[in-house]
């Protein structure tokens, strides 16, 4: 088992994040979770318990002691401020506590105290009201992985699951705009992390990568779209010098059902719905969100802050759990 | 039971369609298939059963006499020229009678001599080395539907299986064509044939659709692309003033799975892979392509004529079973 513990950040303390961080500690049990902890405001956690009338012992603690408490007790890791939010009630006030709790995350992470960073979901239209200048949630972590040094990350978003591991080569974009956006550079460039964190993090020796046509068929020999055989294919050969086992490109439809996925060890798709949709179907609540190619492992759900359903009770914590569990199976020991 | 009976066409003479057509009939009592025939040439069909070593006594029969020989014999329905294809070689001799049993089959089940038709595969590519001028396949039953009168029909592809049925707006384009080729009016057009052939041929009273958007997470309010806005919502809006529940744009990552799916009867997707890969992820074997808005039902196995493996054996029949059962379904009485 891991000495150092993961560590939860708080996410938007008016979403669901609160809630599926106690549910989780509850089921810790029953799903075999390992010691983590959250940086969070206890106060506010225990307010949120207390109107779920859920029965959850909080207790301040540092790093080093989340072991000792974690089977008694959800150790939190306070903030510098108190956290007034309401469920449901998303508020610019929060976004300090918000942004803190990230960047303790990190720091304690790169520090060596804790082995992996599991965020739960922010909600960025809030932020960037109060002045939040990243792109988002990933970009954040990258910047705080660089640490204003000359060190640059490319950060990776890889959806996981048991059954199925996906790569978005591009992902928040405009359809009409992928095309564009595709280069042989982005696909090996991503490639090459997919890979190195397979064998790295994942423990896979040889991983074997299966990179998706961006047209039907995969264009079929150029007949429907030429992008398969002018930027894909290129990419696969340069892939496959370095030594790296790709196939590609592959006709989109036909890479995902079950005994295609046997064949390889993460899919790369080309835009953000050719990578979200089978993952999506086949394992909606339990797939998780993991971020490649950063100096840590740092896992989320695949879900957003649900502002709509928060303090109900009622979220269901898959998603979250699943994001511990392969925080601790790829985390530093 | 359907008293006319289906006709399979032969498909390409050197692709699977001959050896999968004797498995469905060795499988007639197991799988509980229907009375069918196949327009093709008898004694190409009783050689591929000899070399495959498989006992399938042959009948030529005419229309009225499948439902008598259908349990001791496969019926055939005779070309009027001798097949000499050999399994795995394509050959553009063959174009006569590919065409000749499509022909056939429509012309029957016009003439109300047959309850529906079951296409095996065809290759467009053999086709027009031998001077066939139509885009595709059911671009061809569309044509032979207007019989060179005035009528025109606008057939529409639905895959179909017991867990998902998915309709794409546009097909075999390539994906930079897709937000230009998409329009609100090919939309509506499309979504109503799909809301009426529900109705009417699957029996749904109140049909209800899914429109996936075009962009991730359905654009985000017009953030990551606008085509949502301008182009599908107003289409959802009109079809909903046609009286038809139609539910949309929605996010396509998450339309997809169990619990969602369980809220529509037909999804209508954009473009080719994000209405194929959800169905073949969770339905490979098992789904069935069904042409809409033709004035007769068309169903099809969900795979080509797979050359390579051809005159093994291997080839799965399950496919083209379903597409038998499906036909028998919906086909007349």
């Amino acid at each position: 088992m891991n000495r150092r513990p993961l560590l939860l950040t708080q996410g938007d303390p008016s979403g669901i994040g609160p809630e599926l961080t106690l549910k989780a500690w509850l089921q810790r049990e029953r799903a075999s979770l390992p010691p983590f902890a959250v940086v969070a405001d206890p106060d506010h956690l225990g307010r949120v318990a207390t109107a779920l009338g859920w029965n959850v012992p909080i207790q301040v603690a540092q790093p080093s002691q989340v072991h000792a408490i974690f089977s008694r007790a959800l150790p939190v890791l306070p903030l510098s401020a108190a956290v007034s939010a309401r469920a449901g009630q998303p508020d610019p006030a929060s976004a300090p506590s918000v942004i803190e709790s990230i960047e303790t995350a990190v720091r304690l992470v790169r520090a060596g105290e804790a082995s992996a960073v599991v965020t739960n979901p922010i909600a960025k239209h809030v932020l960037y009201e109060a002045g939040f200048r990243h792109p988002g949630h990933t970009e954040f972590l990258a910047a705080l992985a660089s640490d204003g040094g000359s060190e640059s990350w490319h950060p990776v978003m890889m959806l996981w699951s048991e059954q199925l591991a996906v790569v978005p080569v591009t992902v928040h974009i405009p359809l009409s705009d992928v095309p564009s956006a595709l280069t042989t550079d982005l696909i090996v460039t991503t490639g090459r992390i997919v890979a190195r964190e397979l064998r790295e993090r994942f423990g896979i020796a040889a991983p074997r990568l299966a990179l998706a046509g961006l047209n039907p068929h995969a264009g079929e020999s150029g007949s429907m779209g030429t992008e398969d055989m002018r930027v894909i294919a290129p990419a696969v050969e340069i892939l496959r010098q370095d030594g790296i086992d790709a196939a590609g490109p592959l006709p989109a439809d036909t890479m995902f059902h079950a005994r295609a996925r046997s064949r390889y060890d993460a899919a790369l798709a080309m835009y953000h719905d050719q990578a979200l949709i089978p993952i999506k179907t086949i394992a909606f609540d339990e797939a998780v969100n993991v971020t490649l190619g950063l100096p840590f492992v740092r896992t989320s759900p695949d879900h957003g802050t649900a502002f709509d359903i928060a303090g109900k009770g009622i979220a269901r914590p898959d998603s979250l759990i699943a994001a511990i569990r392969l925080a601790a199976r790829l985390g530093a020991p």
